[in-house]
């Protein structure tokens, strides 16, 4: 039975020790389990923790989560599962750091968020943000931002 | 635009207060937006920063989010968008204290969960459990639980 615990990680661990149990982690989850909703928010949360476990600045991560591209609009990203304060519920494809990571279909990391032409300051306590866009068959299907103090 | 200050509550508010200002801000989120991931997912955060906001024990909640009745499997709620550390990805209806909820379509205040027959104990560190069951057309569509350490 999937247990809190495996979002729980131990203080102390090296960033590679901590990403390589996020990903066994989010593999045990996912085994058998095809409902995105359910895997992207428990992959929200086991980020979120995980992050938070690192040290400074890591731990300063203040949101972690996705945006979807749903082939009924794809020129649209909605907001979906995540951890943190409320989120723009929709971003124009292109559009800010997230809509260039899902146009580029390219990792977007970026130090000053307010020296990123057309960012969207969905919260202004976010300073830098990366987005790693899920790619699958040529597509951009989903977009993971994480956004950090 | 939607702006994290929506999850952003004033400390020292009554719960009155706080519950008044949860309510505007989730219809205003809603306003003319349909998709339900989005939704829910900023709902659980307006609700989980609210419920810190307040004194103790409401800011000692651990877990806040929604399971869902998919109409193609209405004996399984399936585990939806959260704030907290990850939980279970089913729960059949009728089990634990999630399930009953479902089940009976009626509201369920848990003070002492590991008393609960059949509890479903996902995270050790929640030891109540309030569960609202969401209602439409007398059919339960949503369940929406919070935990609490």
């Amino acid at each position: 039975m999937v247990h809190a615990e495996a979002s729980t990680f131990t203080r102390g661990l090296s960033k590679r020790e901590v990403y390589t149990q996020l990903l066994e982690q989010t593999s045990a989850l996912f085994d058998n389990r095809r409902n995105w909703v359910c895997n992207l928010a428990n992959t929200a949360s086991i980020l979120y923790h995980a992050l938070h476990s690192l040290p400074a600045p890591s731990n300063a991560v203040n949101w972690a989560g996705f945006y979807i591209v749903y082939p009924t609009d794809p020129q649209t990203l909605v907001l979906g599962p995540f951890m943190g304060h409320v989120a723009c519920q929709t971003i124009a494809l292109g559009r800010g750091v997230c809509g260039a990571a899902a146009k580029k279909a390219k990792t977007q990391l970026v130090a000053d968020v307010d020296a990123f032409p057309g960012h969207i300051a969905c919260d202004g306590a976010s300073k830098s943000e990366i987005v790693v866009p899920i790619v699958k068959d040529g597509h951009v299907r989903r977009a993971l931002p994480n956004q950090q103090i």
